[in-house]
């Protein structure tokens, strides 16, 4: 009954296979390996941008804060939701890496609404040289939520930033859970609806650890190198990232495993709605944030259930509601949902 | 017959076993799992040093920069070998981490002498606040050039530097073939020596990607943290790094594979000094810089061997003497080297 | 007329005398000159603080990121009001200057209460390694709205902050104007509330240029000498900056100035209540944010008066109440106010 | 009998004069002052460059790191002198500004030369994305040493960075010394010869502390003024800036003041060689490095006179030959310098 985080389980045994299928001899180090080529070919043909600047780094916060400092000069500033994760989750990665841009917070409990964002974006940059400079939108798809912006959101969200010349970045550290979500095309999700730049998330769906970060505009390709480079994220032995993503995208492995992570999430949700839980956000993908009393908690703590309370503690009233994350990865099977339902 | 580098050879086997092993259930992010508590305990023991702060990174260049970070201001300078790692390979990386620190070189070909180092050290910051401040010494073991200080040169190089109060890191990528090499502790070869921190190497010794930061001084190990996660190099799924530490050090494999890689490069050697090659540097651990004519290496390109030229083109007269650059791993069979040899 | 910003009038006379009078001979470069010794002297004699750290700086923006960057950590994060000049007029310098710290706004229109900043605070740093950790409190005074803190509000915004371990900065860009409001002393609106360092601003009371920043914790001081020098705010000829602060505190000039100021202010405010207008924040110091009829700006726009209008513009009904920023030097004559005035 | 820099004379009584002549009600901020306006077409009409963008700032280090940082990326390194003020007397701050570029030293003890800048240059970046990229050619135009390089020397080294498409600044803190010595124009010595940007000095030529930045490509300026805002170097009160660069400027006294600096620096030579002094570099402006015996030093300290040795002390044999570093500014008489000659 483990729902953590989609950080904390298993890698698929695909993944491990394809480790031992490249650990054959000698391969071109740096991302030189032959797999890298197949890696972003296939990227490419995924996303129909057959020009794309494709690579590959080990965290999601590396994607995200090295495809935003291509992205934005020190004196600019990034908007995002209050809730993104490079505002909460990454020690200030982002300012490192931009050299000292600024975050700005457009106003809302979850999803940026094309209204805020506009509002936000108009309302900074009317000092001149004074205040920061306008910069890049970053988009979080899903979000830190759970929710998933609509492929209508994401255009109006575009069509903002398109509106005062800024670039976008996608952080789609669950990329493939909002795909499968949406029913969409990667393409459409990208590019056709106007992001520039995208963070396509390998780590919480199945692999040990490798994000690739994908540019539209192919002239990105060589500062990105090397502000890879110097970020100290270019792997010597590359193949072994390479070999996770091959196997990540042979076969749709990707697809299909957010596929079972949100159905298992789906799962969850309804065996809890009726349960009466509570929703504080209606779930889209593979997270969960409900309400339940706060003995219902215990009980499953003393269970051996393992999630995350949410902005609240187990001091209290037994029977208060109490708000808490579950997170579904592709792994947890069918009888460990039921298991915790049944002790809801 | 593959010479090109140590970083392009395969992983041991057992590594991919333990990572196989590790991929049951669920395991807590970020460091938190059981196994690198055997990693610390490991490293720790090691090392004779209970209280040691150990982390894990996943390249070289994460390892030395965070490393370096930790011991030194912005308005400092790193004293260093002008062909160290940190100046000559990581793209500016360490400058990135530091915030801006210098690097001064130490004039010298390969390893820094301790006089060279003291009026290297001397002559920086004579001029109040204006010049750079006199920051960590940076010491490379085993050298880019395949050398390996002693015992004796390492003590004092350290003694110079704790003359100024300065730290010392030891970037020991190769750190096991240096051991080997000396046959003496680790210990010995870091804090009984004077060295604050050490970058020890897996990648280069049979592991995907791997290092391990030590600092002797416990003190640092919360601003290390902070620093790893700023930097993108807090991996969530940490257990894939620490398995792959945990196997290198289980039963020795780490020293195991390291004296496979010098007694290698010494089959090498020898039979290259029987061919009448000439060396730059006298090898030591498992790099070789040699001379040998340019048909020579016409040949050996055009049956297959991979190696990389030093400081030479292929283009010129037959019978100069061209150099080149051989590094032997842990995976190349007596055969390929006998191979190499009968065609030189 | 001329109510755009106190940076906008002259120099007072004494000051471009003590420039001529400093310019006699020779005298030592970098600070080390002996006006500035009188400086220091003078101003820990103001602050009655013997030890205290004493530097010049020639801008606002350099004092506050200097001593912000010597006070904050880069994966920090510097509490303060959404309206802080630090965050809204100095285009990313704390962020530069800080090597990428955040600022974290503390939810309010103006002042921040204890209170405010209190949860702001408690609610950050609440995620171990991954979320900024929390560092300095920044507090304006004079605010950009004009408001000045009591000492009790003050006092309790330092204890919040000491309540969390964290420093204090004071932006004293107008400081004089401050401490002429509340008739209090230098080391009561500062240290003994709990100010760890002040920003003390001379340039917008009557210099050219001038800033001095005051740590008093004397073992800040060659830190932020260092920083300064990096920074590229030490002045070779330093002794045009001693002499401008050593004029401004002989004989009270700085406080003569900034009563003039906060007179001619409340002057101003005095007659605009009279005829009506409404005030946006109470005047307290030198700044008065009002409001009037669009035709009575229009009319004043036409008879030369010089002043910024505050989130309007001027295409609009004539009779809607418009805001406007008005700001009063020392310089500003009562027959420039009254004639303001009439024409309101 | 003051020769220990030239930012220790006095201000020329007539900037005073202007500064006073500024004094007058209310200008505009930041730099939107009229006498700026002045001051912009000045520096056009003498560069022949109608189109430059020129900048004030109040410090050389302010000058030289943000014209770098706007010229080079943080993944490249600057090429220089090894005794170039950025690397020895700015504390990194050039490393701060471009948010951790190295500077790379051209092998040589004063002027760098074309040989010695090509060599250097290709033996850069000969590494993929591994090593530091190629960046900015900086040239030092008063020398750091005393010489001024010829228009050829000038052609020379931007020809050598142009072959690699690299920019050149010119570190020009004693650019009129160096202009009067080659009796050429400000066009000649810039972008004539391949110059792309150059700091302005002034300060060391008898302005309080202002040096003009100006990039010959006006598409940089909007970048600039960003960077120097953020650097916090964008005055306020800039009226008292630019009165000071129009009062230089006006009437050619930047070059008459230059003029008489180098003529006593070329008498006090005169007399010094008549002396039997060495030189250790032939002075060609208004600084000198002579060796005379010690024990005239001795003479001379005792009877007031000031001035830095060079690479020596008091200590030792009193007719050792030591050496000093003699500088002339405008404001030393002819008295000053006969009476130190008498002396020696």
């Amino acid at each position: 009954m483990y729902f953590a985080s989609d950080n904390s389980g298993p890698v698929h045994p695909e993944v491990l296979t394809a480790l031992s299928d490249a650990n054959e001899g000698y391969a071109m180090a740096y991302g030189a390996d032959a797999l890298m080529d197949e890696v972003r070919e296939k990227i490419r043909h995924i996303f129909e941008a057959p020009e794309a600047a494709v690579y590959l780094v080990a965290t999601g916060t590396a994607a995200n804060s090295l495809a935003l400092a291509t992205l934005c000069q020190p004196f600019q500033t990034v908007f995002c939701s209050p809730v993104a994760h490079i505002h909460e989750d990454e020690c200030n990665a982002p300012e490192f890496y931009t050299s000292g841009a600024k975050l700005t917070l457009v106003p809302g409990e979850d999803k940026m609404t094309a209204d805020a964002l506009h509002a936000t974006i108009a309302a900074e940059q009317t000092r001149g040289v004074h205040g920061p400079q306008r910069g890049p939108v970053a988009i979080t798809q899903v979000t830190e939520r759970g929710s998933v912006y609509s492929l209508a959101e994401l255009e109006e969200l575009c069509a903002v930033a398109k509106s005062f010349d800024l670039p976008v970045h996608l952080d789609g550290a669950r990329f493939a859970n909002a795909l499968v979500a949406l029913n969409c095309s990667a393409a459409d999700m990208t590019w056709k609806a106007g992001v520039d730049a995208v963070s396509f998330g390998g780590t919480k769906n199945g692999l040990l650890g490798v994000e690739a970060v994908v540019f539209f505009d192919p002239d990105k390709a060589w500062e990105f190198e090397l502000r890879r480079k110097r970020g100290a994220h270019l792997f010597s032995k590359h193949r072994y990232l390479s070999a996770q993503m091959a196997a990540y995208l042979r076969e749709d492995l990707w697809l299909k495993s957010a596929r079972m992570a949100n159905d298992n999430a789906a799962r969850l949700a309804e065996g809890l709605r009726a349960k009466g839980a509570e929703f504080l956000h209606q779930p889209q993908a593979n997270m969960i944030f409900a309400a339940f009393p706060r003995a219902k908690h215990q009980d499953l703590f003393e269970k051996g259930a393992m999630y995350h309370l949410w902005g609240g503690s187990m001091d209290g009233d037994p029977d208060e509601m109490l708000a808490c994350r579950l997170v579904c990865d592709w792994s947890i099977g069918h009888d460990q949902i039921d298991a915790f339902l049944s002790l809801v």
